[in-house]
C-alpha cells in the first residue's frame, strides 16, 4: 500500500444521486483493520421480510467468509438480515482462525444489529494469509448499530475501497404500474490489494418485492451477461462476492415484471463498466464483441480470448491497431473459427476480411482510432449467429507498477 | 523493430557445439524479405530415405505454410526432403496471397534442392497480414543450394531469429550399443515479432534410423513433455511449427531404443528452456511443479494457471514471495483443489500448508529466496499423486516496452 493511486482516466465525473432504498440502513466506521484514517468497515441491516440472493466466486481456494455465505443464503428470509464488510484484511487462507473470526464477527453482528446469526454475511478484502483482527471490528459494532440510518451508500462505497481509485454506485428508479421502485448498488474492483489479488464485492439493494427464489435466478442471468463478462487480468479473487437485497418496502411485487430485471441488469452492468475502468493501470475501456459464431458459448470463449490476451492488451496500451494480434487470439481460442470467413472492426472500420487485410484499410485510420480512451473490437466469425460481448482494459506499465513494485 | 534489445540475462554462455548430423546439409543466405544486412533464409537438404515428423500450432487461423506442411507430413520418405525457412515475415493471414506464396516458393526449391515438391516444408515468422515477398527468397534459392554443406547449424539458428536475443540450440550424442547416434536441434522463440506475436519455431535433426510413425509418435508424445510445458504469455502463434528429420545415416535402428529416445527429449526440454530463457522481458526462469494432484491432467491445469497468471508473474518480476497468488491461481484454475491440504514451496523453503502460512515460514527467508534467476515453485495439493511441470518467466516492464511501445 502506502502511496495513493491516481484516480484513474476512465472514472466517472462524480459518484452518482443513487436513490434511497425503503429497508435499508446503512453505517460505516473506522475500525483501523489495516487502513489509517479512513472508514473500512460498513453494516447495512435489511428490513424483516428482506429477500436476499448471492453471486459467489467460483475458486476453489475461496475465503471463511465466501463459504458462511454461500452456506446461508437461499433460505427463507422473513426476519432481518445484515451485511458486514471490512476491507484491508480478506480472511482468506488463514485456516480455522479464519473459519473462527467469520463466527466472531456473524455472532457479535446478530446480537448488535438484532437480526438472527443466520441472516448476518460477511465479506472480508485486502490482504491474504493473515489472521483477521476481528477484535477490531466488533469493538466497534454497538457504534456501528447506534448510527445505522437511511441513504449513506457513498460511504457504503468508500469504506470497501481498498486500492481501487474512486467509488463505484449506481441506481435507476422505474415505475411499475404507476408504483416507484428503486435500486441502489454499489462495488469495488479491480485496484490491487497489497500484498495480494484483486477482488471484487458488489452489494445491491432494492425495494422491490420479490421471492427469494426468483430474485436468486434474476441475479444469476444478469451476473452472467455483467460481471462474468469482464475481465482485467484474467485471475480470479478468493472472495468475489455481490449480494443482493430486496426489502420489499415498495410494496411493489416484480416476480414477473421485465422491466424490472431490465433496470437491475443496467445497475450491474453500469457497475462491471465501473470496475474495469478501475482495472490496474487502464488507460482504456475496450468493449469486444464477436458475432457470427457457432453458439453463444463460442462467441464468448472467442470474446474473453482476445479481451485476456497480453498481447491485443499491449497493443492497445501503445495505441496500436495491431489487427493481428486479434487473429492469433481467435485462433487460440479453441473454439469454432474459419480464417477466411472472419472479419475485424475497430469501431466503425473494417479492418480485416477474406482472410487478409481489408483493401479499403488504412493503418492511419486504425492509429488515429486508437487513440480514443473508448474502444470496440467487433469481430464477426461468418459460421452462425452465436454472440457476445465483454469489456476489458489494456494492460500497461501501469498494471507491472501495481503487481510488481510495490513490495519496495 | 529497430533498436536491437538486449541478450536475455537468462540467455546460456555460448551456442553450444553441436555435432554434424550425416544426411543433412545446410546453407543461409540474406534474402531481405525485411531485414537488412544478416542472414534470413535457411535451407536444410535431406537425404533420401530421412523420415520427417512435425507437430504444428492449434490455432484456427494457422499460416499457409503451416497448413501445406500439415499436408505433407507423414507420406513414404523414400526421396531426398527440404526444408526452407525464412524470418521477417509470417506469411499468416494473407488469404489466397499467401497460398501461392508458399505454391511458388516449394516449386522453387524443390527443382534448386532436386527433391519432390511433395517433400518441401517451409516455415515463415515475423509480420503478418503483409504479403511474403517470396521473389526475393526464390531469387537465392541457386545460391543457397550452391552453398549447401554439413554442419552450419548455429547460422542457420541465426538465420530464423526474429527479436529474439540469442540463437538457441541444443544436441546429443549417444551410444546405441557400440555405434553413436547424433541429434542437434534448433529453435526460435518468443522474441517479439514486429508487429505480431511470438512464433516458436523448432528445427530437430538426427542420423538416427527410425519408421516415420514410431518417429512421429515419439516427436508428439515429447511435445507434450517439452513445447507443450512452456509459456511466456498465454498466447499461442499462428506459426508455431516443430520438425524432426531423421536421416538414417547412422543406420542406427533407434525404433525401441529408450535411450534414443531420452537424448532426444533432453534436446526439446533444453530448447524449450532456451525460449523461455529468452521470453519477452523476461528476468526470471520458474519451474513450477505440481505433485499431488487428482490426476496428470488437473496437476497441468494447475501449474498452467500458476505459470499464466498475470499477477503470480508480476510478483517474480518484483520478487515478492506472494504465496497467495499462488494460492489465487490454484483456486481459479477450475481443476480440484482442498484449500486445507495444500502446500506451498519456493525452493527447499515450505511456505503455506493446512490451509494457512507455515508456522516455520518467515518473510525474510522468502524474499531472499525470490531474488535468484531461477526459481522453483512446488505445490502438492495433497489429493493422490496427479504430477506435472512447467516452465514460465516473469512478467515484467521490458514485456510491455516491447509489446506496447514498438510502434512509436
Amino acid at each position: 500500500m502506502g502511496k495513493a493511486l491516481a484516480v484513474s482516466p476512465l472514472a466517472p465525473a462524480s459518484f452518482p444521486n443513487l436513490p434511497e432504498i425503503g429497508g435499508v440502513e446503512i453505517a460505516t466506521v473506522a475500525a483501523g483493520v489495516k487502513y489509517k484514517d479512513r472508514n473500512d468497515v460498513m453494516m447495512a441491516r435489511l428490513t424483516p421480510g428482506t429477500a436476499m440472493a448471492g453471486v459467489f466466486t467460483r475458486s476453489a481456494t475461496r475465503s471463511a467468509p465466501v463459504l458462511d455465505c454461500q452456506e446461508k443464503i437461499g433460505g427463507a428470509f422473513d426476519q432481518g438480515a445484515a451485511i458486514l464488510v471490512n476491507s484491508g484484511n480478506s480472511n482468506a487462507f488463514t485456516g480455522g482462525r479464519g473459519v473462527e473470526s467469520v463466527q466472531a464477527i456473524t455472532a457479535a453482528v446478530a446480537k448488535a444489529a438484532d437480526v438472527p446469526v443466520e441472516r448476518v454475511f460477511t465479506s472480508s478484502t485486502g490482504v491474504i494469509g493473515e489472521p483477521l483482527p476481528h477484535d477490531r471490528i466488533i469493538a466497534k459494532l454497538d457504534e456501528l448499530s447506534a448510527n445505522l440510518a437511511p441513504g449513506q451508500i457513498e460511504q457504503a462505497a468508500r469504506a470497501i475501497m481498498t486500492t481501487d481509485t474512486f467509488p463505484k454506485g449506481a441506481g435507476a428508479t422505474i415505475d411499475v404500474n404507476g408504483q416507484t421502485v428503486r435500486i441502489a448498488g454499489i462495488a469495488k474492483g479491480s485496484g490491487m490489494i497489497a500484498p495480494d489479488m484483486a477482488t471484487m464485492l458488489v452489494y445491491i439493494f432494492t425495494d422491490a418485492a420479490i421471492a427469494q427464489p426468483a430474485l436468486q435466478a434474476m441475479v444469476s442471468r444478469l451476473t452472467d451477461k455483467t460481471f462474468n463478462c469482464i475481465t482485467v487480468d484474467s485471475d480470479t479473487s478468493t472472495s468475489d462476492t455481490l449480494l443482493c437485497a430486496a426489502t420489499g418496502a415498495s410494496g411493489v411485487a416484480v416476480d414477473d415484471v421485465p422491466a424490472f430485471e431490465d433496470a437491475l441488469h443496467a445497475v450491474m452492468l453500469d457497475l462491471a463498466h465501473q470496475v474495469v475502468r478501475d482495472g490496474e493501470g487502464a488507460t482504456k475501456f475496450v468493449e469486444v464483441t464477436v458475432t457470427g459464431a457457432a453458439s453463444d458459448d463460442d462467441a464468448r470463449t472467442h470474446a474473453l480470448s482476445i479481451a485476456n490476451s497480453p498481447l491485443v492488451k499491449t497493443a492497445i496500451a501503445g495505441e496500436d491497431p495491431n489487427w493481428g494480434r486479434i487473429v492469433m487470439a481467435i485462433g487460440k481460442s479453441g473454439a469454432a473459427a474459419d480464417r477466411d470467413r472472419l472479419s475485424i472492426r475497430f469501431g466503425d472500420i473494417l479492418v480485416a476480411e477474406n482472410g487478409w487485410v481489408s483493401p479499403g484499410y488504412s493503418e492511419e485510420a486504425g492509429a488515429t482510432y486508437m487513440k480514443n480512451p473508448e474502444l470496440t473490437i467487433a469481430v464477426d466469425l461468418g459460421l452462425s449467429d452465436g454472440t457476445a460481448t465483454v469489456w476489458t482494459c489494456d494492460l500497461t506499465h501501469g498494471y507491472i507498477s501495481i503487481n510488481a513494485d510495490y513490495r519496495s
